[in-house]
């Protein structure tokens, strides 16, 4: 018998999925540890930055009001009383002409509020003391780097739920950040199912390929930011099916199954689903590929029932279960982010679908195009491999020409995008 | 004495670069630790996709010459001799007006050329014999996945060089690539230099800064594909200096210093060179920031004297160290993705010199823009936190307006560019 499912629309299944997200944990790494991670807490500046009045320069600092007279035609002496590297705090009183060697980044010595260029100056000795000349004036504050000029104590200056790229560190170093508060990464376990799947290992067999989905699977939720638990594979047996999977559930937030879940007669995940009382938001979604996606709730965990098709496979995650993710990893904008590009090549299928094309998008001057990453068929995993963008087709009778302008969702971007799309 | 350094531009110090550039190493790593990673090898098929004709639905296999008189009005009814799931390969002979129940994924029985759908299909039980009918006529061929479709043994479907992701992983696995040839990262010492310098974990100082750049460096060369060595603080004191970056020269690819490469008096970086015999392939650039920038090979292994000031030091490696690390990885694009893009903020204090803004694109109905991501002073550490590209704007008197176009580069992108830019 074949069972009739109602499909529902890609994004009432999205709203269904959300409705039912998990809350995300806090957990401290050390600052060398949390590069990919995501800010579980703004990132405030905890002092001034700089947090003393510095010199950006190589140069000589000195009282302003004692330069009023410089000029090409009227240069100036000062004595220099003390040289100061970066990190040390000066210590004799500047008077008037005089002048204290500084290097970049340094702080300003009390007294003085405006700094000459080294390049500017020429230095000389007399009876052992040193001198600098030059032929200009500065203005007050001239050279300076004030205290607070790039970030004030208490400034929000990272958000929650931002993703930790190199200049994010450099900004938790400075602030002393040694460690930081990150998203716990969500724990997401996985099963494939299917009697035909080979590990990666193995030989091929007549009729037998081998599982890519489990690899790919993996690695889609790395780059989602979750950590994988793999359980191998699910025996095309009822009640040890059943029990593995309800023992798994025990020990992750969201558990996802590869296969079974479409109306062939090995297809258990549906038995298994009401066997355990799980409320099934949704077994078929009007998309190709990833029709037979099931997600189902129990216990305030996920159950993700995935194709068994790699391509399908890979849609149903990133639609899925990637905002999921991306939501416990405090980020709010959990979705794949949506832009528009030009079509770079005619699709001349019509399909009553909404399709999700794997595809490839670039630039042309600026513009976003985007054209197919391969011949498009459900089945065909060579395509995914090129794949950046998965362009969204409307279902219906028309073509698509080079030049339309069709939605793309971006499959490496780290920024996302809201919801609705 | 100040000394004079002559200032050669960007593209004529990548040049000099680029004409030291190292040889890779390949190494083979387990499938599960390959993403992110770099090819090693072009990676073919090796074997046919499908490597079996295969059927791509829930359905009856069986042979079209049967079902030339199917239509509406006239059912047809077959025997159903034989089930197959995915895996499974057929034992029985299909005579005229029999038919095998296969899965999505099952090997074709011998004989059968075509399949029909489960939806389509009714089914019966006569004495113990099962039958099904239908009220159509297939094509030979029909919805069947033919071997070879999506790929032939030998083609060749990822290119050396290009970085792992979950559609590569998924391929990989699927042609038995259990260990999968990567280049080897390439590692990168580090040294700060900087007596003003604090951890990370401890309390302010006057005068003194936490050290940022280690930290930022330390992921900059991880997103780029490198391994770290840090090294810790160098010291002051010429000796020392010299015999830790000598000693540090014999474990490292290449040798990373920050801060120490100016004209202060304690910037001790050039004496190091001179006294190695190191070949100093420039120590000032035209561009703003990080024109102190210094390279020098020395035995076949960089020095990069990158400025001690946060924005300075992050550009400089992004310049020149960057495409060094990729081009060990293999990488035809090594250098940073550059694009055009139109400003969507004036710029409106010209500058002498090639400036390098940090920036934030982003997509406006599919048009790249691009906003300065915070003040553009070059001691500015936040503006690294927001930035997700470069903007490189020609020096010049001129002022930059809302609408120009300016061309950027991508820091988060991994696909690269070649040279000239």
């Amino acid at each position: 018998m074949v069972e009739r499912r109602t499909p529902i629309s890609i994004s009432a299944a999205v709203n269904k999925v959300m409705e039912n997200k998990l809350a995300g944990q806090m957990e401290w790494v050390p600052l060398e540890e949390s590069q990919h991670r995501f800010l579980a807490q703004d990132i405030t500046a905890t002092h001034d930055v700089p947090h003393f009045n510095r010199s950006p320069y190589d140069g000589y600092a000195l009282r302003s009001i004692d330069t009023v007279e410089g000029s090409v035609h009227s240069p100036l002496t000062f004595e220099v009383v003390e040289a100061l590297a970066a990190g040390m705090v000066s210590t004799i009183p500047v008077q008037q002409n005089q002048a204290v060697r500084i290097m970049t980044g340094a702080q300003m010595p009390a007294g003085c509020d405006a700094v000459i260029m080294l390049e500017l100056t020429k230095e000389s000795e007399v009876d052992g003391k040193k001198y600098i000349s030059f032929k200009r004036s500065l203005k007050e504050g001239e050279n300076v780097s004030f205290q607070g000029e790039d970030a004030r104590h208490g400034d929000i200056l990272v958000k929650k739920g931002t993703n930790i790229n190199p200049g994010i560190i450099g900004l938790l170093a400075t602030f002393g950040y040694a460690e930081v508060p990150v998203a716990a990464k969500p724990v997401v376990g996985l099963f494939a199912t299917g009697s035909e799947l080979l590990d990666a290992h193995e030989p091929l067999q007549p009729g037998k390929i081998r599982n890519s989905n489990s690899h790919a699977i993996s690695a889609q939720i790395h780059r989602a930011g979750g950590e994988v638990r793999y359980y191998g594979k699910l025996k095309d047996e009822f009640e040890a099916s059943y029990a593995a999977i309800s023992k798994a559930l025990e020990e992750v937030d969201l558990l996802i199954t590869t296969g079974g879940v479409s109306v062939g007669d090995f297809d258990l995940l549906p038995d298994v689903y009401q066997k355990l009382g799980a409320d099934v938001l949704f077994n078929k979604v009007a998309m190709r590929p990833g029709s037979v996606t099931t997600v189902a709730v129990y216990q305030n965990k996920f159950l993700f029932g995935l194709s068994g098709n790699p391509s399908a496979c890979y849609v149903g995650f990133e639609l899925f279960a990637r905002p999921i993710i991306r939501a416990m990893l405090f980020s709010e904008q959990p979705h794949l982010r949506k832009e528009t590009a030009r079509l770079a090549k005619d699709v001349l299928k019509p399909n009553p679908f909404t399709r999700l094309l794997r595809t490839r998008f670039y630039y042309e001057a600026g513009q976003l195009k985007v054209t197919p990453s391969g011949v498009d068929k459900s089945n065909i995993t060579t395509s995914l491999a090129g794949a950046n963008s998965l362009t969204i087709l409307p279902g219906g009778t028309r073509n698509f020409h080079t030049g339309d302008i069709v939605e793309i969702l971006l499959l490496e971007d780290q920024e996302g995008c809201g919801w609705p799309w």
